[in-house]
């Protein structure tokens, strides 16, 4: 892709935007990331990305490399040079860059690269289709909370996904309770249409589009219940989707193709999905 | 440090040796590697290093860059521009570079970095000296068999225990077995004299200096037992070590504060890296 990119603290093409082979992010997974949807222009609940980051950072005891101001600044500044109406931002962090030894010492200098995608505005569209998902045993580490560059085990799965036709990998743990997919939260509605996601823990990743939808679906007196589910009970369900911030709501139709529900998208992944692009919307439309 | 590193064909200063933001290495921790002692301008054990980097490889679907034959070449012309006599290889070789997506296509041209690290010989004395390890919850991902940069449990443990003045974090899984320390291989040796160390699977990754320990241990006529252990027959075991590539062996005196036999350095150990040691001058000493 071409474009600008951010790279310790300089703007360059995106071809020559380069960090040292001894930064701690490629020799050990040692960073930390956000990918930002952007809408006309603006950041999507930027607030919420950044203060996750900031909770990353700070539970791998990275210190943030500037003010919340000054990063949400280059964001900005990549947006204006890049001319991005529509797409996302991709913000990584990492410990920095020195001589390979696992102990860290304080006081590195953190490298910030940042960088731009343009896509299509997302389309309501893409939310009223129907997706497939398998499922696989979650093989993560015990940290998903923190939002790592340590995706290995995700970039497995989803890629197992796709090779299989569908569209996400539902993630279960040691006792069959579904975690997540590999890059989105995931929800159910039950059969007495209760919304259920599972509660945040060491084994998921708090999404922001998440809360998004949870405050969505309680302004619509959806009630919702943060616990895990099995995928079973996935199975048996009346509706099933999953969301993150650049795939938004993804309704499911099929698991380990088991068909859910009547097999088509329901009612509340609609409405939820059209309360979420309404809100987007907001922002600014594409002409 | 100053020296000449490896980076996609060419031979660069150490301080330009950088990577695309875009490698998946960084961004997904999508990446193999392996450390490979040098002595007198030797690689040790390159021929099992360089077997365990194909299965690595293999194991995540990213194809070898070039024959063995010819990453051997690289390894070699970067200790020739090094004029390295004693010290290390780090080696890293990742899916390659490509705007960021989970998905990733076939056909990507995998990325090649090495660099050299110039230490002291390593010495006896080292392996002499007794150690203190801490042991923490393992909380790494399912398949610590393959050799991956995903290391961000790993060196979080690693720090924990030297934060703690330790040597090294003894890991234990959720049945209280032993795994591995964040950088080693475990080893025990049991009131009967039996030489134990964990079996090979999906929870550690296979040692090479591990095997050498094995083959020295068998040509002494030593019991070796592979098995896991818990921590409290740790605790409770004539002697205990672990090793590594570069750390070679090293003797634990005490874990958790408990003293491991008489807290000296017991006949075993001793024994088994002076055969170590022996094998190490066959290729050449310092002069």
């Amino acid at each position: 892709m071409a474009g600008i990119a951010y790279v310790e603290g300089r703007y360059l093409p995106q071809a020559d935007a380069r960090v040292h082979m001894e930064d701690r992010g490629y020799q050990f997974a040692d960073g930390v990331y956000e990918v930002i949807a952007v809408q006309a222009g603006h950041l999507v609940d930027g607030e919420g990305h950044l203060a996750r980051l900031e909770r990353s950072l700070d539970a791998l005891g990275i210190p943030m490399p500037s003010s919340r101001k000054a990063l949400e600044t280059v964001l900005h500044e990549v947006i204006r040079r890049n001319r991005l109406q529509f797409g996302s931002l991709y913000l990584q962090i990492t410990r920095g860059a020195a001589p390979r030894d696992h102990i860290y010492k304080d006081g590195m200098k953190p490298v910030v690269t940042v960088a731009a995608k343009r896509v299509s505005p997302p389309s309501r569209a893409a939310s009223l289709r129907g997706y497939s998902v398998i499922s696989l045993p979650d093989i993560r580490w015990g940290r998903c909370d923190i939002k790592t560059v340590s995706l290995l085990p995700n970039i497995m799965g989803k890629n197992q996904a796709v090779r299989a036709g569908a569209a996400e990998a539902w993630m279960y743990d040691d006792e069959g309770l579904v975690t997540e997919g590999t890059s989105s939260n995931v929800w159910i509605v039950t059969q007495k249409g209760e919304l259920v996601t599972r509660q945040l823990d060491e084994g998921i990743l708090a999404g922001i589009t998440r809360n998004a939808i949870i405050a969505h679906a309680q302004k619509f007196q959806i009630k919702v219940i943060e616990r895990a589910f099995t995928l079973e009970e996935a199975k048996g369900a009346r509706e099933a989707f999953f969301t993150s911030a650049t795939a938004i709501l993804r309704p499911v139709v099929q698991i380990d193709g088991v068909r859910i529900g009547d097999g088509q998208v329901g009612p509340i992944a609609r409405r939820l999905a059209d309360a979420y692009f309404d809100a987007l919307d907001a922002l600014g439309t594409a002409p």
